[in-house]
């Protein structure tokens, strides 16, 4: 049978050695890696009675595991399948949505653990990791996904592979300038991990500028079913970003109060992406794409501030204002992005991550800077800030104006790295596709024969699917 | 494209200025309410520090959300995946089960928060929230969504959140009275979620009666992968179930005793309905209604009892029993229900709710009435029951009786509600589409174009779909 | 309509009576059994107060639902939707794929309790059941899937429901010899339940070979969806797996050690996986069935070690190995097995569980023998090894040796289990399909008309599917 919209193919898109080659030459490094620098945590390793006898605990229950895993895996899910799935809106490109997120991701984790490790659990030459470090790995990774959003499609899945590296080491590095330069608070990284990651996605897919990709347009589409697999995706993003929002902040009412605030914030969201999504459209029908992403803007947007003292009509409040600006976006600003400064966004990540992003770093800067004794209570008010050691007595105010900077640290960050990772991707040795086979599975997967045939028609409206 | 299907549309099914304005207004008055009323309660506060304190708890690990956080993912992930992935199985009504479900559910937790926060956990002007009312907000919209069951493919979104108001409000009186009046155990809401949301829903579907729904019935059905989608709903409903029932019983002993009896009459149940569903077909095939739906019908029975002293034996029996009579009533109870009694139940919640609501009330009124001292223990036995302060004096016998009446009551407030709150919906500016458009998702959404092209073949019977 | 390919139907696949027969008779043994054997565990009773006195447990967090029960349910989602929905990628057996797993593990979590229960948790004539045999119930039924695998749409479901039967029961045997009787370490089973269940599978299908197996071969690919599908199971079986090599550690370090090392192997296991497809591959290009199954075996493969210091990069190297051994399996192992051995492997559990559950016992016995009190510390290292009581005296190179011995041992009992059930279940009076209806929902269940018609054209490629 003949495909004609292979016909123009130009462009070497042969992964048979150079893909291998990177994925096994990759893993064998960080075999290495982890093996001169990785080790169990106390809380890990099999000395764990002695440490728990040194540390006066008096049961198992108290490891950091239990008070944790539950949020883990609830991230991870999250990190797979969310986002995994949420990429497979597209007809033609569910393969390359939920299987290079996997690639991408499962290298991502093991360099993010090497990379978060060096900075934050080095201790006398090795990484001490435990159940905390797979959740910041996730996270790490989380941002990465994100970026993949902005560029699914139109990549090869080597070009992921080197995007992730750069990422996720730029992503350790902004992370530590923030969390320990800065002493900023962002517990479920609207700043470090969406911030970061949108404005870098963003960045990477302006320099990868594909001024014919209307040839494939056809497949940037979705059909019935593939926004149902879609909706998978949004669901499990939505119901667990509490637990991605409490995973890693102190144990007891700081997880507590964060899971609340995220959960109420979510609600709120879906009630004015619908009412906009409806409004919106001059029939008022809803749009499947709205559902599926700007639902999840105000869990973007509570991730710095949800640990503190925002209380449940503050999470109301952001919701309703996220749900609203992610809409609007989807409708207004994607367009306009496209057609004016040429950043292609396959998922809108500029809605549902960039601008939810920047506001919920403005969010948490003024609920830091509004924060009083009064509302946490003494030991809280330090407990919750960390205002301990040389932080002792930085006030509120000064704590939201560190905040303030970590946002703009995190945009220099995304903005220069991603422009200097796009300026990578776009040397011609990666084997992406033409812009005429972007959005297509067929050119880095076999794909089953039946459909393929399916596909040759849709491709071909002159002619009718039926007599 | 001629679309013949919608010649005869005559009803107004525009959304766009109604159904923006319902889901604006209605969240802004959650914000004002929750501004008002809505605060941390002590474990999610941040002065948790001195809470602990004066509450004598030596370490963060003794936080409630440590205890359920885990199960109320678990009802949550039921609750929006659970039910919305159950209603897919209608051919082209996807996108309809899971967003309006998804849609429905996000505001009615949130006005569930403030209902059953009301009445249950006011203080001092002031209703004080944390991860037990979230599980039980949930709940609350559990009983809505078993309600939408009925009615899934023949009411706007519009409709749906007048239903989800009215019926989270009398919900929350509902359980009150149970609760708090009659003193009744009801910890998974057989009662008080699945007799009454069922009863209620099936009252609304009497009153929306429609005599052409004959016109859309093509599209009741489902396809081959629509049913696939479904069973996502169905095992996550059938999996997670054992957290539903255990998720807000007392720490300890009674959550680990109701996550095993759940767990066995979910394992019977899944027996009895393979059995009947071949039994009861002419050629012994197995039908996937009865798989994705009386699967389940042994943990709605074990919803009151399941944390007393069931004992698992016990829960095999009332699982045996409810997949029978849930199979049974999909094949002769539901198309009599229809044509004698004018009830139109899309999913069949009589079967999957109503009945095995019934039973698990009556199960639990037997399993209290037959509690003694010797089976729990002379604490166990004052802790399960909770009688204490002015219920010390009961006896299983009387809180067997009091149980009983918490099905009566239940089932009037689910008939007298639901019949009211049917008259409100037939009221003919909520924008529910014609007969012959019911099941149909191109009526609210923005419906991908290739897959319609597919839909009309299928309407054509006439037209082979290949020459 | 005539359906072409039913017209060589010889063999009688009628279940209207044979089906409900045996779900009904079983069930009701289980009903039988279970009142006379099984009762709650002192820390599921009512009587718990007073035992937690006794045990001097301060809290209600120590019982040992709160360490079990998010592992728990982990687990529960990968037998029923990973195991189920992995094998949905089968094109027109997606109920069956789902459904008869669903069935068969209802079934077998009854009769593992029972069985483990002897067994093990057998205290005065009375099983006494908790949070750790609902998971060591569904490990055990995590067997039975393995073997399903092998012989899914070439079985009825008596068929299915007998080897179940059989193989809980001998697994329950083998696990006994395993662990009491050698007294070996195998939390994560690669022994008992991969290498016991794929080898056990792998004989029954070889028994059961049918030589026209080819007359359905257009049935035995995927189609798009189908693979999507697939992916959703493929992916909660990878995000939970740390979670399944968890789930019956010891509290504490054990359980925790155990997810890291195993969140570690499946990552790396991930790019071995990626880069042999793609090397293995003409084009270069991925092939969704190692991705969908091999990117897992690093998981089989620390289920024995996983819980002991196996280290995060010996974990990598194992996922490393594993990922290249399984693919390779599936693109030259399997059709070699089929051709010269006659085993017809349906979704190649001899590459998925077969081969890493040997590399896994194999690096489990390495990983006891150079075992040192300097790694795991002296109370860790007895411990990890429960080197108490009549073991106080093993050497860990004499626990290597026991651990060898405990792969012989499954490898024996799953041949000579495998072979006598293969022989019943080669009986012709189960019911199973003819040859040219294998890989073919439409044999046992009821299903839907318009996907039938779409079956009918694919299989008759002469006629193409639009003019």
């Amino acid at each position: 049978m003949e495909r004609p919209r292979h016909q123009g193919m130009a462009k070497n898109t042969y992964m048979r050695w150079r893909l291998p080659l990177v994925c096994l030459l990759w893993e064998l490094a960080m075999i290495v890696l982890f093996g001169v620098f990785v080790r169990f945590s106390p809380e890990a390793d099999a000395h764990w009675q002695e440490e728990k006898r040194e540390m006066n605990l008096t049961s198992d229950i108290e490891n950091d595991f239990y008070f944790r895993y539950p949020s883990f895996q609830d991230v991870h899910v999250m990190i797979f399948v969310g986002f995994g799935f949420l990429m497979t809106f597209l007809k033609r490109y569910g393969f390359g949505a939920v299987g290079f997120n996997f690639l991408l991701a499962a290298f991502g984790i093991q360099w993010a653990l090497l990379m978060q490790g060096w900075f934050h659990s080095f201790k006398n030459g090795k990484i001490l990791i435990g159940v905390e470090n797979l959740i910041n790995a996730d996270f790490c990774v989380g941002s990465v996904c994100v970026a993949f959003g902005a560029i699914v499609g139109k990549t090869s899945p080597i070009q992921l592979l080197v995007m992730t590296l750069f990422q996720v080491t730029l992503f350790a590095v902004n992370e530590y300038i923030l969390l320990n330069l800065l002493h900023v608070k962002d517990a479920g990284g609207s700043m470090t991990i969406h911030t970061f990651g949108a404005y870098f996605g963003l960045a990477v897919t302006r320099i990868l500028y594909r001024p014919h990709l209307e040839q494939s347009k056809d497949k940037q589409g979705s059909v019935y079913h593939s926004d149902l697999f879609a909706m998978i995706g949004t669901l499990y993003l939505w119901m667990y970003w509490p637990s991605f929002n409490s995973a890693i902040s102190d144990h007891g009412d700081a997880q507590h109060r964060a899971a609340i605030n995220t959960y109420c914030s979510l609600a709120a969201c879906v009630l004015t992406t619908v009412a906009f999504s409806s409004m919106l459209q001059k029939k008022g029908k809803l749009d499947m794409v709205h559902i599926q992403n700007a639902t999840l803007a105000g869990g973007v947007a509570v991730g710095t501030s949800a640990e503190m003292m925002l209380t449940p009509y503050g999470s109301l409040i952001v919701g309703f204002v996220c749900g609203i600006v992610s809409t609007v976006g989807y409708v207004y600003l994607t367009p306009f992005l496209e057609s004016r400064l040429h950043i292609q966004d396959t998922c809108g990540i500029h809605n549902l991550h960039a601008m939810p992003g920047l506001i919920g770093g403005i969010v948490g800067a003024i609920t830091a800077a509004a924060a009083t004794e009064d509302v946490y209570g003494k030991e809280g008010f330090i407990k919750a800030f960390d205002f301990t050691g040389e932080y002792r007595t930085r006030t509120p105010s000064i704590q939201g104006g560190f905040q303030a900077a970590g946002i703009v640290v995190s945009l220099l960050m995304a903005f220069g790295g991603g422009a200097l990772v796009g300026a990578i991707l776009k040397l011609p040795v990666w084997g992406d596709a033409a812009a005429e086979n972007c959005f297509e599975d067929d050119v880095y997967w076999e794909v089953p024969e039946e459909e393929e045939t399916d596909v040759y028609h849709m491709h071909n409206p002159d002619k009718p699917a039926s007599p």
